[in-house]
């Protein structure tokens, strides 16, 4: 597939402009805005709202949802409850990002929980990776220098993107976002965060190549994304299946 | 009013910097901080808590306030309602935002609740305005690729702005701000509204002249905001009388 | 020690960047995202929840902690009572911020509250600081033009800065943590203190050469809090011993 993705990821962000994907996202309470901002700028349509008594109505109106865990508390973990619910119900693909349950065991144990309830989707990171057990049948994201996109022994390795998006929080917050807006218009998901994963890597390389320190570089990724093109895709993407 | 207004808006924008006038803002979670960097670069001075327990004490202190219902859950809905109240006790005039009320038909509802409270303006885009019943005299300000402003049977049309701004999340939530701060100093919350939405326009045509995206824009409308003048105003206002 | 102050500034500031700290915030809503985008500029490791149920595992892996009282209400206060509780039992020191403390007479009497179980130091404007009473030993360090570290009748005057960092929400709230940050690292919290506004204001200084307004004064402080070097320090700090 190596030879292939690009093509597929440069479709799949076309139809991303074309479609506009709305992506209801639990978020957490540090970057919501970055996260927002990102997604349209990609050409999704993002809506944001954590409360219990209205999280509902709005994954009801999605195409896709992502669950993120930052700051957690009991109603984030009502309303995410209530968001899964829904859409399972109506057969709308998610994401999981269980950010930082490296720090806190109560996270860590509820994004098991959340594992065993079908997300299409887990990006984590190294650290919070190791801690979870991934079921059969969902796509793992790692993220880090390198990016491993695996499901069921099979698996893609995605070399794109710029150290800077370390220094400046909510990066991965936002790449698990992209992640959740290729899953509301591929319905292999394996193929979907792979091209995600592409895509958030480019940008990243785009935005370094004008940034200065990690200040710049959010608004500049942040243009890299409204203004990325298929071209681009075809001529930068560093995807390969993985040497087991 | 026509040829008048770019004249009263320029008065008004040289008021705000000398009177400094203080806004409360009942602010959704997601782009709290832009809405306050967004007025204090216009030359307010924001306050953005939404705590029951201490929004009554911030209210009070402030010149104008501003409900947006973004995010609303329990609290805010309790907090918004104290806060009504003492604006109503004190005289202050309020602005009314019932962000993506379209979402959300208790969020609908509650809009709906708090216009016969007697906000001066309310701001809504077309899809939150068509669900919503203005009560005579309150100004209703529809944004969208022309403003609106419209009172008892008169209206004014702006056609100021940039299309980058539908791409930044929060640019709406910021001009019902700038209403806010524009009903502060001027006691016509018509004149107010309009002039408030032709500053904001010109200052978003300004950063479209810089922005390379929509990443870039937001420092660069922050930055118009605080660098806009009078003669700007008079130069470039496109406000005009609708013709029904 | 003013002739030796830019010299152990300079020291601290690599020891930051070699060591990386953890530092804890109890941030308000309004800012999160910006503070932890400038201590990871600095090359600290900053985390943010205000959870009751998750703060004290966060607290338990840092090594310092920031409490702002920005955005305050009964959940903060208790999360904040539970992060000063561990701070205390496993000798981290920790910063307070009464932000905002003159609007709200609860809030004063909250910080007065905290000021009792022992931070290291209090950061604090003019307004905020003037309600206040300073426990003996406490490092007070109140911003404005001219920032003033003070402890125990010796006082340190820094008058490096920027004008614009005064129009940008959340420049406060960040010195406020980059104090944090410093405290993780030097045993000497008016040493930590003074350096950190040091290095702080040289920062503003640096984006106020290329910043054009308050929105890209923002992206180009976050830039020189990752650029920032000891030649720096060396050649542009401005801090005396004060005379009384």
């Amino acid at each position: 597939m190596n030879a292939v993705l690009p093509e597929r990821a440069a479709a799949l962000l076309d139809e991303v402009r074309q479609r506009r994907p709305r992506v209801h996202c639990l978020m957490n309470g540090v970057v919501p805005k970055f996260v927002a901002d990102g997604l349209s700028a990609l050409g999704a349509i993002p809506s944001m709202t954590s409360s219990p008594e209205e999280v509902g109505h709005f994954v009801a109106k999605a195409d896709a949802l992502l669950v993120n865990l930052g700051t957690l508390d009991a109603r984030r973990r009502e309303a995410i409850g209530i968001a899964v619910g829904v859409a399972a119900e109506r057969g709308r693909p998610w994401a999981l990002d269980p950010a930082h349950c490296d720090y806190s065991p109560p996270r860590a144990a509820f994004a098991q929980e959340l594992l065993a309830r079908g997300p299409a989707v887990l990006r984590a990171n190294a650290a919070e990776y190791d801690l979870l057990s991934v079921p059969a049948g969902v796509v793992a994201v790692r993220t880090g220098k390198q990016d491993r996109i695996a499901q069921n022994g099979a698996a893609f390795s995605v070399t794109n993107g710029h150290p800077l998006a370390a220094m400046v929080t909510g990066t991965g917050c936002l790449s698990g976002a992209v992640i959740a807006v290729f899953l509301a218009i591929e319905a292999d998901p394996f193929i979907a965060a792979s091209a995600a994963m592409v895509v958030f890597g480019i940008a990243a390389e785009m935005a370094g190549e004008t940034a200065t320190g990690p200040g710049s570089f959010e608004p500049a990724l942040l243009d890299a994304l409204a203004n990325l093109g298929g071209a681009h895709i075809l001529q930068f993407a560093k995807a390969d299946h993985e040497q087991d």
